[in-house]
């Protein structure tokens, strides 16, 4: 067979095949007018599973029939119909290509190469979505905890989750980031993460600090009766991400933090499905931007910082809250966070944990957007509030019970001084106009 | 200290300074025209360290003199002196960050999260480029064999190695991929690797292939007096990629693959570290053009490509060459190469193995562009020779040794057949103007 021959195969799929053993995924290509896409998409679909630019004798009928990867829509953005303008330079195009499971196997790593793979250097295209089949989702195990779980943990069954990161990020001792800790725990805070610049750093080591925020933990329970997850960064090479975890839940660590792109997806779901690590899982978003950010390139934010972290077995997700200092579409912010939480076959929901920037006056918004089922993260909005951070944490504390209970933050704030202190110190600091309410 | 007196610290790095503490990161910043970019630019630097968006009790003057990253340049391009125009949009900086390197310590995640990290998501922002300090590439291995490693292996001192991709990429049975190993073999394929579609398929298994494709290598050996490395895919997800790199090796497997960026550059680096898996470790792109392509986001390709594999320890990295299917900027494709093989303190240097429609016509240009310690992938271009890969793999010898000779195609083609055939058959194919010299 030629080149021409290979293309006018049939590569449809056929209405009523069966869905189960196929992946469908979603892709924008954005090229110059004159090229022929509806070709393309089927060379390319060809190219990502069993052929190449040129007929090749080992790609038989039999092997084409089972493996071939099947164009099953191409779609025009504007669609159209009678006459494309002259003028245009660029066109838009939608392209639907299903891949057979059985090329890519229950695994991430092949997945990501069948699916964004070479096609990621082919022009202006980017993965918009996959649609993961039965089949493929059964080989995963997913959070451990995922919502209910971190809940019945905490033992707070309905409202918002309060997260502090530690801040300054990185370069302090274990006493100063001891002393933090105390204040947020005593503030309130139901989780408390190491930032993400800091893990096991040769200054400040992952066992000086679950050691001593542990026994810190134990005595702010004395005090309040409130537990608080700390989520150690265990984010390092491997072997050594696999030994911090291991030695962090011996010395009593009670959650574990990793910065699942920087490490790869791959060491957090075996971090997930180890039965030996038995505490929930924050996944941090860093490096995420450089997948995502480009309108034209890499892979939509719903994948990156959604269904691929929960595939994996998070059970925290931080992203990106449009409130703050991160430049978020809020449509893009609420997709990701249903990305997370939507019914997806066996998988229980992650928490998606906003973060970037919040402060007490943008609680009654993030619920508005995303509901209660999610962790507030707040770092500088905590530590930097007038009267320290157990008075920072107390007022996003306060924040959430006033809108748990309905009534608006100004009017919850005449007799709680903390959350008053706060919305007047940041009623707007990034000039979004997301006020208190 | 409030936000303004933070930022007024200097921030600068001294001239004198010991540039052995820095990892020095430049990023391409495109923002509107009116963002205060040098201001911003110590914001960044010091959110990526220490502080974050507003002033925090913990971040003492002790540790931003240690810990603070340092802007330690910001050029505009064009660098406007005595008027920004009026009518300007978009304002482009180049701007340079110096992190303390005890920071991250000797491990890529907190490289990344660092470097790339939450910047990733800041706006138009790309990773143009890292220089390393000596004290942070003393704590990497490098390449096990690079270059010089795999030439002696192979007995080939000079002249560039010749790389078969085993072509359809996936869905085929081993006795068809076997019998496209042997005809690759005797035509004199150095390397012959999996595509990297293919891994541990349930209809194709690793160790299945491993044992078939050894006892191949042997008969052939037998004939023609030339070893050929076999890469076997063992890309799968944790801990299934390590049992299967243990296994192939167990079985005599001479070489592996890996979809590096796909499982994550910490699994390569644990590979290549690991003094059981005595075999070279070919590197293959998938996934890198998500974190490149964008001109504005991501990660710039010498990057993705070139220093961090070789950091990560692979011997030979596969990169999109402009001669064949793939849109690629030849000055770009020349950087990559020279970042896997320029001095890089005690690391060897990596074999650059351009690739993607690759036929003998263009193995002159390729010479020419990147010299001779290379190693030329060809998947169709072998397999789809008129007369089969055997004579496929012949007419890229004889297309190197011509140019080893100092003959030009045309001329060598004369009296060798096989080469003949596949310059009339593949003079240009591409279109790009890359012909037989």
């Amino acid at each position: 067979m030629n080149t021409e021959e290979i293309l006018s195969l049939p590569v449809a799929l056929p209405d009523g095949v069966d869905y189960d053993d196929y992946l469908i995924a979603t892709y924008l290509a954005s090229f110059a007018a004159v090229w022929p896409i509806p070709v393309l998409a089927e060379a390319l679909a060809i190219e990502q599973s069993t052929g190449t630019w040129v007929a090749v004798p080992g790609e038989t009928p039999e092997v084409r029939c089972q493996h071939v990867a099947k164009v099953i829509g191409v779609y025009e953005a504007p669609d159209y119909e009678f006459e494309v303008p002259q003028s245009l330079e660029t066109r838009n195009w939608i392209i639907q290509v299903a891949y057979p499971e059985v090329n890519i196997g229950e695994q991430l790593p092949m997945l990501l190469t069948t699916v964004v793979g070479n096609i990621s250097m082919g022009g202006n295209i980017k993965l918009l979505d996959v649609r993961f089949p039965k089949k493929f989702v059964a080989g995963f195990k997913g959070p451990k905890f995922g919502i209910a779980g971190i809940r019945k943990l905490l033992k707070i069954p309905k409202r918002p989750l309060l997260n502090n990161m530690i801040k300054p990020c990185t370069g302090y001792t274990l006493e100063v980031g001891a002393e933090l800790f105390r204040k947020a725990a005593l503030g309130g805070c139901d989780i408390i993460k190491d930032d993400e610049l800091i893990a096991d750093a040769s200054f400040n080591s992952i066992k000086g600090r679950v050691k001593r925020y542990m026994e810190i933990e134990k005595q702010v329970y004395e005090e309040t009766g409130e537990h608080t997850l700390y989520t150690v960064n265990i984010t390092d090479k491997i072997p050594k991400v696999f030994q911090n975890a291991k030695r962090a839940v011996e010395l009593g660590c009670n959650a574990l933090m990793i910065n699942y792109l920087a490490v790869g997806l791959p060491v957090m779901q075996a971090l997930a499905e180890d039965p030996k690590i038995n505490v929930p899982i924050l996944a941090h978003m860093d490096v995420a931007g450089a997948l995502y950010m480009s309108p034209l390139h890499g892979v939509s934010s719903h994948l990156v910082l959604g269904k691929l972290p929960r595939l994996a077995g998070a059970d925290v997700v931080v992203i990106p809250a449009p409130y703050g200092k991160a430049p978020v579409i809020p449509d893009k912010f609420r997709n990701v966070a249903k990305n997370l939480t939507f019914p997806l076959y066996h998988l229980k929901p992650t928490f998606p944990m906003p973060s970037g920037g919040i402060t007490p006056s943008m609680v009654t918004q993030v619920i508005t957007d995303l509901g209660t089922d999610i962790v507030i993260g707040s770092g500088g909005g905590i530590h930097a509030h007038p009267q320290g951070p157990i008075a920072g944490g107390k007022a996003f504390r306060q924040a959430i019970d006033a809108v748990m209970q309905g009534i608006p933050l100004e009017e919850y704030a005449k007799d709680h001084a903390e959350l008053d202190i706060a919305l007047k110190e940041w009623s707007d600091p990034f000039g979004k106009g997301v006020a208190a309410r």
